[in-house]
């Protein structure tokens, strides 16, 4: 499993290397939803999402022989850069598998981080095997996207930060995928405060976690369409969830034209720039989806990586 | 005149009022402009930009017998929000000039701190004059938007708080409408640190700070027409005018392509809303416009009022 402890050497690893990203408080949201808020702002993270968090732990807890061989990692999103970026950094090298119709910005930024990328075709390949034997073939280092203890860990650190500028809240509220995020959340801010309310929120279309949690075990759904891309995780992690269902409160699930909704409070409001899955927990709380409402509560917004023409589409 | 006293009086007076708003650092930009970029995010700031800073610092050393009598103020963007809000936090009232044409959700932003807003016809109209008699008829007092000491020791905390986190820079950059945020961070700055070069920026269209020095004298343009609405000033302030003759190293111009650029980088790289004016520091490093370029230096981004809907245009 993985302990507070964990996520603190994580903190002690990332320090200097990740952005200790600002928390940021508005006064027009707390009107707004009548509560204390605090926001994460990992959308501030490097690589613009709090992935680089958990890979670059994770990274950084191999071997010198592992290191020298190299790592392995199949992400369509954020996962990518970071494992990309965290390699560069740490002195190795690393090979990503993405899909073929991967926007080329982002195949681009990948690239520019030194990685090899290796694509195939999303409807007939499978990720998570195209990844083994890769890594199994060079001898590489595979670093999966979240079921991984030092991945969970370092993504915890961002709740860690949390609660140390806020000092005790009554909640936090995390975006829910594959479920490292809230799970490594979970672990620092129940291990920190004992008694703080953890809630997930997962979109409509993508309600996996909920249904899991519901039945007592995973539960897979169809692959979701939702705009909320970094969440559309079709089943959670076997790690993540063993995690989850003990530690977290409640999922709640939210429409995409309420995340829509939330993106264009961001803008208008707060002058951040948020990804559809990076803004779910504000759209939970402006959708008045919390039951009860905790009072003063933080949340995670997990990232920003939508790109200009996408956000202005959005907006639209 | 205006002293660096004066500007840490106005951070004493705006500690816990106004936010300390993050200085944000992206690796990203540093290697796209080959310098130490610190970004200081004004855009975070209550109601969205510098200007309430220099508002309540006025507005809070006003006298009693001037509180219970209220203030006036003239402005069509972010001043008007900024008295409404300072005068709503320190218990009094505020009229505020505003032209008739301003968006709606300016208009109802300004009302809905409480304030009285009276409308005029801006090409008919001058609003120094409807303001002057509205301050003399009802003995309230007048908070111009730059010409005021306390306005401008008050936007000279923000560079006091980048200096303070940053520690020594070669420069700072810092956009010019007015002159009461360069003429506050000037002050600041060079108090500071003697010798730290001040470098302004204006739109090409509203060049009149840019030619106002290079004739040694206040020179009036027409009212210029750019993206960049903030920065619309025909002409200098008297005070704040005498202030950046001497302190400000240059200005230098910028193209409205130039800010729209810089509109989408800081959506795509840095996840921030800014407004047009707010982005024109962040346009002249890009643009590489800053002769010779300075090694690490901060830009102040003084606001980030746009609305998703004008966002969306000004990026498609």
């Amino acid at each position: 499993m993985v302990t507070l402890q964990d996520v603190r050497d994580a903190a002690a690893r990332l320090d200097g290397v990740a952005h200790r990203t600002p928390v940021i408080h508005s006064r027009t949201l707390d009107a707004r939803v009548g509560a204390e808020v605090f926001l994460k702002a990992e959308n501030l993270q490097r690589i613009g999402a709090f992935k680089f968090r958990g890979a670059y732990n994770a990274i950084r807890k191999l071997s010198p022989e592992q290191l020298r061989r190299g790592i392995a990692a199949y992400s369509s999103g954020n996962h990518a850069q970071a494992v990309a970026l965290a390699a560069k950094e740490l002195g190795t090298t690393a090979v990503i598998v993405m899909p073929e119709d991967t926007p080329r910005s982002k195949l681009d930024a990948v690239a520019g981080y030194g990685a090899e990328v290796i694509t195939y075709d999303r409807y007939t390949g499978n990720r998570e095997q195209i990844g083994a034997r890769l890594a199994a073939d060079r001898g590489l280092a595979l670093i999966p996207p979240y079921e991984h203890p030092d991945v969970i860990a370092g993504q915890g650190t961002a709740a860690l930060e949390l609660l140390d500028e806020t000092g005790p809240l009554d909640a936090i509220v995390v975006p829910v995928g594959g479920g490292g995020l809230i799970a490594g959340s979970a672990v620092a801010a129940t291990g920190l405060q004992p008694g703080i309310r953890v809630i997930g929120v997962e979109p409509e279309a993508g309600n996996d976690t909920f249904l899991s949690l519901a039945a007592g075990r995973r539960v897979s759904i169809p692959v979701p369409r939702t705009i909320a891309d970094g969440q559309a995780a079709p089943t959670p992690g076997e790690l993540t969830f063993s995690i989850n269902r003990e530690l977290v409160e409640q999922i709640v699930l939210i429409s995409d034209d309420e995340i829509r909704d939330a993106l264009r409070f961001a803008v208008d409001r707060l002058k951040l720039v948020m990804e559809p899955s990076g803004a779910t927990g504000l759209a939970a709380l402006l959708a008045g989806r919390l039951d009860p409402p905790p009072a003063r509560l933080g949340v995670i917004i997990s990232g920003g990586n939508i790109g200009a023409a996408r956000l202005a589409e959005l907006l639209a």
